[in-house]
């Protein structure tokens, strides 16, 4: 299997390099940039040493369409301009960025604030939050790999949606994020000295995920209202917890919940649900594809608090991406994704 | 003025000498400990250099009533036992640990678990959330420094639930706070590999600062229902951010709720609000005894996001601890703590 | 195969079960624990999850003796006192803890303070600086990894040592380390709130790992006078960098110099080399079994700068004793270690 | 007392900040800056708030003339550029960047790749190395404040120097710095997911701070040869080590050495000395003006080994500016100097 990767000069790139190079069933992985083509992948990062394939290809749709697989990690736009003409020739696209995750390109544009892309290929699109989308994957050709905070937030809220146990309107999600998710692009919002022993909160009620974990809920169910939603910057590398608290309908079991979250996720290998009184820490999944669930209901104000935790770049970016194209190809999902977490 | 520190060998206790030595009105600043009396502090401290006044003692209660002020900066149950002595003697008494905080001692046994301190004695407690009580507090013998959650989290809530703006069910308080809350004991829980490059949750609708909270609320508002409020330690020292969402009862002004914050703290020199559309990162107030404040307001949810932040050794303990103590001598609040934050 | 780790509780035994796990030739791998029998490895280290053979078996020389190979993950004595009986026995044991590094016991004894092992077994085992001694690995029963220092340090010298290019008496060696090289033992040394934002120095000239690199060194150049050598603890979790210092015998070129080390590791898939005027992070090895060197010649000074960087858990530790297990089976080396470094 | 800092917006001009408004002599303090003349510093640095004098003017000869002494926090050559001016006029200027440290113009040109500034200038300058230069410092009118390296290592090897006890041609400096030294302009070298969990050496023999350290230590003793001299970026925001080695002529006694440093540095208020065996760490001087510095010597190799730690922003630029403009205008030494390191 040949696999490309534009956007490798990124981070979700450079992990996406480490996970193919290291995949069973993927014999050729090459990579390529729209700026830097020409260079070898260790002029950007070293931490690549002289693997084959590795000198960076200028994006190119005959090159492009030799690969039976090509993987975008790249900036807004970029996969919204040039998966179609993948597609058409009948290349397998899974993109990582937000191009086509947003099924109706009015909402893209006003989260966005720039064009989205053709309607025609947003409604091929289908969405990889794996977990409860597993037979649109298994046949998609253009694969929308959820955002970071989606994923670590919809898995968290899947079973309690679903299962109309919490009230609708009562959702609201606070997210921290290791810096590794603001990219590689330097700025002084990601300058070291600025975000060392520090904690800041971003894009209040206005990030891009909103939409798009809106967009899941109300499919699950229609009658979840706009959630509160809020990002803030922690100075770690890696890693995502969203604590999600939500209203019961009616008083629960802290029992029945956990029990109700092990049942929904028991064939997914990739979600972990912890005992009662037991939550996760973002750690504990660092480097690995496994999203962590810890559960909690406060009798004394009928909320529910969902502690869910992954690694951004890898269950959020990345690793759900190997784990769809997985699926697309008909592998086990779990194929060149069965490493532990890195711990400490 | 003479003052002395009993349990200098932690935290709280180190920036009390740090302020404490700075104070202009204070002449004699001496250290008392009951597990290593004899000792410099430098050999537990070695910041403090050669400073004078630095050999601790041994708790000794005769010793103690010859200092105009006395603060605690211990562990549980120390300043329950020692200060009743030393109030009855007409010393005053700063107690920054949480054994006078809760008015019902069964409350307090409920959340500590562990007996409360006299009954008589918590009556005659003043609670020194300088900016809500300050009349209070320029009376006060016995003075029960608020803790460092509860400082942010009820200066960030105060005027929205004086102001009754809110729906008094609706509060939920997500805390972030770096690890030199938990003090200088090492455990497993704050080892620097188990804590660094990670974000864990903790106490879990059972943190000990929820009752606090709660009673200064309902003081405020009697019907303010009870809260969510968790708490996360963060790779980082100093500071917490709390983040506090609340259903508003009607659609707010979001330039009416910032004048709302700067009229109620225009008194206030250490409460700082944002202008709209701004907020403040934990870095900002680091080494300071300031407590900045930003606003949201989210016409898709009705609801309210206040980000309070402090240093949670400064604002969040001594730098309140002196604050308090000025009032309680009748000098102006700000003495000994006008340093701007270190940044960065 | 099957092969046992005793010590899984720690920090290189919990890198061990990560890697053993991922091993092609690991069917089965289970852990032993002297103080925690009975309890699943994910109580104590929550990100393992369920993975089978987790649960801590008590130290037992029957049962061990099952295993075609026993790795000591353990504190100094474990392996000095349980090894020889699984050695006698036939069970090829590989042992990460320092007691059977040195050959001289009354050395060991002045550096570590306590019982070297016995001197039959010292004899026996084989120092496992992969790169340098792959001929006695492969025959080795009794297989002693090197200290994580030692092997920065030595894989950085060896060139230069060896071709006697540097004055004997002007080695100096300044290491960098990440504090999970101190263990998982809480303890104020290695609080969070006393490591972060600080970089403290520690055993100075009093290093153990001082006789180990100083007894390779005179293996390879009996004239190696005694080095300078000082440690820093660092506020990361992961990575050593030892800086190097030596004065040339002759002036040197640069290019020859990065010349000599790319011949003297051409072989060796897990040391690399960077180009003249470049030189490796410590990020840039995180979490994979490489050494990367970079090198400088100063002409005005006449010295040699060698900068040579590690994960401490990885080649100073896990990784290099599966390397050298992998020698002892007769395995290519690089047999479950092909993982690139994660970055960032 | 009315001061003017220029370069303001950069983190030592913000120190300075810090500094000169709690300064007791200081009535008055302005800001100026080449770039945003018309903002309020709080619109760069929100951790200042509404302080007063806060308001950005644009550079004038003219406007600057009214001030009695004028701090530069400047990139290389805007001083040199502007400060003969203000000095011509009788203003007293303190120069934080280092266009006025390298009396041969040659030199700077050289290392720093400019032009130098003018040789008269240059001339009149005084190195501002407070402890071994307070007389010409008293008489200042151009105060060319040292670099955080050189103060740190010219602090830790004076007394070796200049009472000749080592081997001239032995020196090697190997020191960490935290990321703020490198100051507030964003880059990828500085971005947080490059620094944070990384050590990295920069500069490797080329850092423009060897020949200022030369050119002291020649002054003391002219037959101090060329040093190695190494700069490793530490993932921490302040604080600087510079550990030293060298040879000693002579076996010492430890007890001596840290006897003569005592001696020497008797009325230094802001250097201490630690007790044999004892080390400072940066963070025990974190945020004052404090240089610590702990020595040991090594009878199995002859060297010496000093451990020299600072804050890069204080006792590195901005305190000692302070310190240096304190002498300049007659005052102690320590004025507005005298908090205790905030720790931790």
């Amino acid at each position: 299997m040949d696999v490309a990767i534009i956007g490798a000069t990124g981070y979700s790139g450079a992990e996406l390099v480490r996970l193919l190079h290291g995949h069973p069933h993927v014999s050729r992985c090459d990579v390529f940039s729209s700026s830097q083509d020409g260079m070898h992948l260790s002029e950007s990062f070293p931490h690549v040493g002289d693997i084959g394939g590795a000198v960076l290809h200028k994006l190119d749709i005959e090159a492009l369409s030799r690969y039976d697989a090509v993987f975008f990690a790249t900036p807004p736009g970029v996969s919204g301009e040039w998966a179609p003409a993948l597609v058409d020739r009948g290349v397998k696209v899974v993109d990582l960025s937000g191009d086509f995750r947003l099924q109706d390109g009015a909402v893209y544009e006003q989260w966005y604030g720039r064009p989205a892309a053709s309607a025609e290929y947003l409604a091929k699109a289908v969405y990889g939050l794996t977990e409860w989308n597993r037979e649109a994957i298994r046949g998609a050709v253009l694969l929308s790999n959820p955002g970071c905070y989606p994923t670590a937030t919809l898995l968290g809220l899947a079973p309690l949606v679903k299962e109309r146990l919490i009230e609708e309107d009562s959702i609201i999600v606070d997210a921290k994020s290791g810096v590794s998710g603001a990219g590689r692009k330097a700025g002084l919002g990601t300058h070291f000295s600025e975000v060392n022993e520090n904690v800041k909160i971003y894009k209040v009620n206005a990030h891009q995920h909103i939409p798009e974990i809106e967009q899941m809920l109300q499919t699950w169910n229609e009658a979840v209202a706009p959630i509160t939603f809020s990002t803030h910057l922690i100075p770690m590398t890696r890693g995502i917890m969203a604590t999600i608290y939500a209203k019961a309908k009616q008083p629960l079991s802290l029992g029945d919940l956990v029990d109700l979250y092990k049942t929904s996720y028991k064939d997914s290998p990739f979600v972990r649900i912890r005992k009662p009184g037991q939550f996760p820490a973002t750690k504990e999944v660092y480097g690995s594809n496994y999203c962590d669930i810890g559960l909690a209901y406060d009798e004394r104000t009928g909320r529910v608090t969902v502690v869910s935790v992954i690694d951004n770049l890898m269950k959020g970016a990345a690793g759900q991406a190997v784990q769809n194209f997985n699926l697309m190809m008909g592998w086990d999902e779990a194929e060149g994704l069965h490493s532990l977490p890195m711990y400490p």
